[in-house]
């Protein structure tokens, strides 16, 4: 054993911080790479930025040394990473497009018909006006799919963690729906749970939760009223997850206030139905399009057809919503290690809107589901 | 008073849930306006949407009818704010991109030439190129800092929601002061902090609060970390706000873990001597830039002028950070009802930091201060 073949292991990976990026570029054919502060940054870095008003950009070539345009005060948080290129830092008294010019100019290969990819739902247009102005010439193409593909299997350690805000989440809900009364408004209601998050234990929110009853619940998006207070027979609907070193939970779950009329039992098992089909039918090697198929199929052949609104779910990980798409036409096979959600909804508009999430990871042999919170129907307050 | 007096103001109030968009066509003399759900949407539409994989953008030409492109599944939530133009909606399963060609073939005088201003710092490029690709020819601008403009003079039910924010947030501060014991990790104080913040009524975070000891403290924009636990002499730097009906508090304060040494309270004093002196010297009239020129006077003229990293402060409303930057060249005249940030910070790279932020609003005859909790050095543990 030679000790080139010793050490190469340990030179790799410290070279290979940006390992993830280069198989972009090899597979994209393209000549360079930008990223932003975000989850694909995380993934890549392990830290991430505040992202404000200071635009923060590492442009990674398929050769030559990467180079990354810094805010001064992130500094202290952007050497530590290791960061294996030049970087330009900016102070705000200076502003930030003479640190992209000097960044423009030491990547001199990347000009007339470079063609550089981003993360287009990530970047923000006043990062790329920066870009376009000091690569002149350059191509910007959108590969955010491309990119984001590098998170698409977790690993064991990421799974833990998104295990943890998923529990964590469950028992908040649970201790929710102990204190839940008829009369009580929808922000009261999203008070209550969202104490409950961090009682438990969150560091974070998935996203501003959905706390919506009554007609509100037929908006998949609604937000919670201060004026309207539950009442019997009311869908109450809690979309909604705590996350935890940067992994989330998004669980939905749906209710009815003290009693349920038998027209609104069957459309919330007509919604379980689709539910427990597209839990039965996830696996490796189906693709997500096969997922959201059978699932539209349990709700196009009930009675409810009309009240379909949206596909079975998104992908979920350092994003909320990331790859895969659980969506009719995404022919992306199912592979061991991704996570999604199963969320299929109908939505009676002024009436009532039922939607039931879990969240699943694909094993060697099925889906293991992440979300254990009862599925039955059940009544509150 | 003929009928056509007697209505027209109602007709008026009607249609003019645009006319901020207007304003700011009149003023940049641009052909057209496109913005995308956040603070400026918020302040014109009075509602918000969640920004993910799903585009939502609403056109509005200066002459001519407005147009919006909306996910399907959000129409529940789109409808009721009376959007005065053209919808185009979209499913998942169709994406977006058809919606987006509908809406250009709707605004054919916005083609050729045609100059159409964007929010460089909110718009997600993947917004852009639906945009550049539906209204081919048209040029776009970033010209966010105009839009945003809009939100410049908070109402006075926009300061009582912020005021609301931070009274909530110093009570959550506060109960956790009393819960800090030497020897807890920065993630664990991290957490007491946001249990406290959501049991005083914060329905969001304006950001993830920064909690950081020691030489995590010279790092302006630092991560709790889970593995430093605080010890006696430690700098303490809490840089929070809980959010409230969209509204948020910034605030920052530094204690020091049991004791302090003289060279620590010195730091701390200069400190505090400029966030004093950005206090006494706000007021109308003068500028942003009068301002940092101010508080950075203090800094610079102390034997810690090496260790500046950043200007006073940034505007505070629907955004965390917004217009009035407050910071030299920054010639925006500060004016009644703008609110601010004041918050200077010294940072000793590897041993400690120390940052002071109030929020204040600027009145007929000065500033009032917001943010009330004591400023004073103090000791906690």
């Amino acid at each position: 054993m030679t000790l080139d073949r010793l050490f190469k292991p340990t030179y790799l990976s410290f070279m290979s911080i940006l390992a993830p990026l280069h198989d972009v570029l090899a597979r994209s054919g393209l000549d360079a790479v930008a990223i932003v502060p975000g989850a694909n940054f995380r993934r890549v870095f392990n830290t991430d930025f505040h992202q404000m008003e200071r635009p923060l950009v590492v442009i990674v070539p398929r050769e030559g040394e990467p180079v990354a345009v810094v805010p001064n005060l992130e500094m202290g948080s952007f050497t530590p990473i290791g960061f294996p290129g030049k970087t330009f830092d900016w102070r705000d008294e200076a502003g930030y497009m003479n640190a992209f010019m000097s960044a423009g100019a030491a990547l001199p290969h990347l000009r007339q018909g470079a063609r550089i990819g981003v993360e287009g739902q990530r970047m923000r247009v006043f990062d790329l006006l920066a870009l376009q102005k000091a690569l002149p010439g350059a191509e910007f193409a959108d590969i955010h799919a491309e990119i984001s593909a590098i998170r698409l299997h977790k690993t064991a350690a990421e799974i833990e963690l998104q295990r943890k805000a998923i529990r964590l989440s469950e028992s908040a809900l649970e201790d929710t729906l102990s204190e839940i009364k008829v009369g009580m408004t929808e922000t009261e209601i999203e008070g209550i749970l969202l104490r409950n998050l961090f009682s438990h234990g969150a560091d974070g929110l998935a996203f501003a939760p959905i706390v919506a009853a009554g007609d509100n619940a037929a908006k998949p998006h609604a937000h919670a009223r201060p004026d309207y207070r539950i009442k019997p027979g009311d869908a109450l609907l809690f979309d909604f997850g705590g996350s935890y070193q940067g992994y989330s939970a998004d669980i939905t779950r749906t209710f009815f206030v003290k009693e349920v009329s038998d027209y609104d039992r069957a459309f919330y098992e007509t919604v379980l139905a689709a539910n427990t089909k597209g839990r039965d039918v996830s696996r490796a090697g189906i693709t997500a399009s096969d997922v959201d198929d059978a699932v539209q199929k349990v709700l196009e052949q009930s009675q409810f057809t009309e009240f379909r609104r949206h596909k079975t779910g998104h992908g979920l990980g350092l994003d909320v919503h990331e790859a895969p798409q659980i969506m009719r036409g995404n022919m992306q096979v199912l592979e061991p290690g991704m996570v999604f959600t199963i969320e299929p909804g109908l939505y009676r508009s002024g009436e009532a809107g039922v939607r039931i999430e879990d969240d699943v990871v694909v094993t060697e042999d099925g889906i293991e589901c992440l979300t254990s919170f009862p599925r039955e129907l059940r009544l509150v307050g």
